[in-house]
């Protein structure tokens, strides 16, 4: 999406430089910062240090790590210890084992002269996967923001709710809950998003970023804020994200989701999710119940990180001396409140009979 | 309350130096410091400047600077002033008016000579009858949590969550929604708190110190993480304050107490909310209609207060350059999803026809 007007990805290869080129997150929102990566140590500190985060962004950052190596020493061994590298800088995160293997198993085959050149279109052509993926999953949101659109009075914006980021900072481009907004903000449609500040972490500012900097109207809230605006009719429509969603439509998402969802469905506030199918989990139906529940560093919940006085990046602590701090990672959304999950192939019912009548190849895997 | 063992009030007279004392609570929770109280202007500057806060602590502080100005120049020309300049400092905080408003119509029909001494009487009684009515409502919710501990499995404790302070703090001893808890602990029942950070202005670590102060089993969390734990069966009851509460019920209270009782109500978890009995506004019935939402100032979202790395209180700026912010200050939670008002004289239902039998000598006042 644009910053400044420019439009950019999250990663990108830069044909005159001939690198891979990242926009270094761990200076946003408050700056705006372009980190070239050459070595394995640039590719696997990027990832491992968070100056790229998010599941699909972090796989493509290791499928051009992996390009990297190639070009340096293809050889069967340099494959498998450039997977191990990578592999072992975010060893919980799924998705970077699944591109990382996806690399490797369509490189091994070839001849090794060839996979420096294989291993860099195959970074391109995920990189590409992935944008498709969430402007598909943008379009299909965009109809349903079309619709409230064509509802309101005239000189009325469409008011969306998000939390936390799912936005294209997470991906490639576009995001996914953010897809729909783009989309809509493209296409000429009056909205405003209300920005779920999204503590222990405030990943909402960077979903503030993302918006003030491509020139979407937003504003950032508490996440306090988002019953009382809802209350008084000041949301159209909440979009999340997830990263899980059980073959019933349970969502897992970012800490305080459920609070929004419960507002949501007290005030009939659609409430959708949008995700990418794969972070679907076919094995798992209640969530609830069966979704471990990530506990946390406190020092999350602790210490805020923010612009000091004079302009440095500074930490302040909140809390007490002496006080215990929890901090629970994620919240489970039962598919109830639930109004319809924005997926790449359209928006499905949050149930198990609508999810498998959108991918029926998964339905006789679920249990 | 104690701190490190010594019991304190948040105002008090020291007799032997013969002057009025506070805890200036603007270095809570980070240092615990106590300040004299002797001028007229130490005593506008403190309520003014919040050094004390929450409207019972503010009318009593109020009434020790009319005691004050009384000692120095008992005439009706200083009197007039004292009320004048004591009101100007929080104009809006009606407990403010009616503390000031008590003082004068006290002293005001009294000789000169005999008002510095019947001044400080005042106060003095004023102080004692806010203690009395805290500690009567930590006595009726008291009952409550004693039900509930008798239902627990042996070793487990009564685990409770609130929102905001409304805390000792706030009062002259004991608080509102905390007041239960600590008489709880007095009681030896095992309680565990947990406590709602309440951005934006972080007042959960106000009330995490006073946990820990008096050794109260609490934790820190953000006001994202309790619908989790209502969830998991982590909360058997929320007690919160409320600001105002409207003769049907409806709690207005700090923003996102609302989302709480929504996740109560959601989980089968009890939602009480504590309050001294003139707090309830008898002209009003429907809170969400009817009650305005003050919107601070948006710095209190973008901007965190701390200690920072070098120990000194700092501020840093979470939100990113260019974003608008929102700051609704409160929420109204509709009677429907409170279980009960904990007030001085006894646990009414939250509605209409509870509050009339409870307090019949203001039922015919609503409309």
């Amino acid at each position: 999406m644009k910053v400044n007007g420019t439009p950019y990805r999250s990663i990108w290869y830069d044909h005159d430089a001939a690198e891979v080129r990242i926009i270094d997150q761990r200076w946003l929102p408050h700056d705006f910062r372009i980190a070239p990566l050459k070595s394995r140590a640039d590719f696997t500190t990027a990832i491992y240090e968070m100056w790229v985060r998010g599941a699909p962004l972090i796989g493509v950052t290791a499928a051009y790590g992996v390009a990297g190596d190639m070009a340096r020493d293809p050889s069967d061994a340099n494959l498998d210890a450039a997977w191990e590298a990578l592999n072992a800088t975010r060893p919980t995160a799924i998705n970077l084992r699944w591109a990382l293997d996806r690399c490797r198993a369509h490189l091994a085959p070839l001849a090794p002269a060839d996979r420096a050149a294989a291993a860099m279109q195959l970074a391109h052509d995920m990189a590409d996967e992935d944008v498709e993926i969430n402007r598909r999953i943008g379009q299909n949101g965009l109809a349903i923001i079309r619709d409230i659109a064509a509802r309101k009075p005239a000189g009325e914006p469409v008011r969306l709710l998000t939390h936390c980021n799912a936005g294209w900072l997470a991906t490639v481009d576009w995001g996914t809950a953010t897809s729909p907004m783009f989309q809509a903000a493209e296409a000429g449609i009056d909205i405003h998003v209300w920005v779920d500040e999204t503590r222990p972490r405030n990943q909402g500012a960077l979903t503030a970023w993302e918006l003030n900097s491509h020139g979407v109207s937003h504003a950032y809230v508490t996440d306090n804020a988002g019953g009382h605006l809802m209350q008084h009719g000041l949301v159209d429509m909440v979009i999340t994200g997830t990263d899980r969603t059980t073959a019933q439509g349970d969502v897992c998402n970012k800490i305080g989701t459920y609070l929004k969802a419960l507002a949501a469905h007290d005030n009939n506030v659609p409430f959708y999710v949008a995700l990418p199918s794969p972070t679907i989990d076919w094995t798992l139906r209640d969530g609830v119940a069966q979704i471990p529940i990530e506990e946390r560093n406190p020092r999350e919940v602790s210490h805020v990180q923010g612009v000091g006085s004079d302009g440095t990046i500074a930490e302040v602590q909140v809390t007490p001396q002496g006080s215990d701090v929890g901090n629970p990672a994620f919240d489970v959304t039962p598919a109830r409140l639930v109004t319809g999950l924005i997926t790449e192939r359209g928006v499905s019912p949050a149930s198990a009979d609508g999810l498998a009548a959108m991918f029926p190849e998964h339905a006789s895997r679920v249990a």
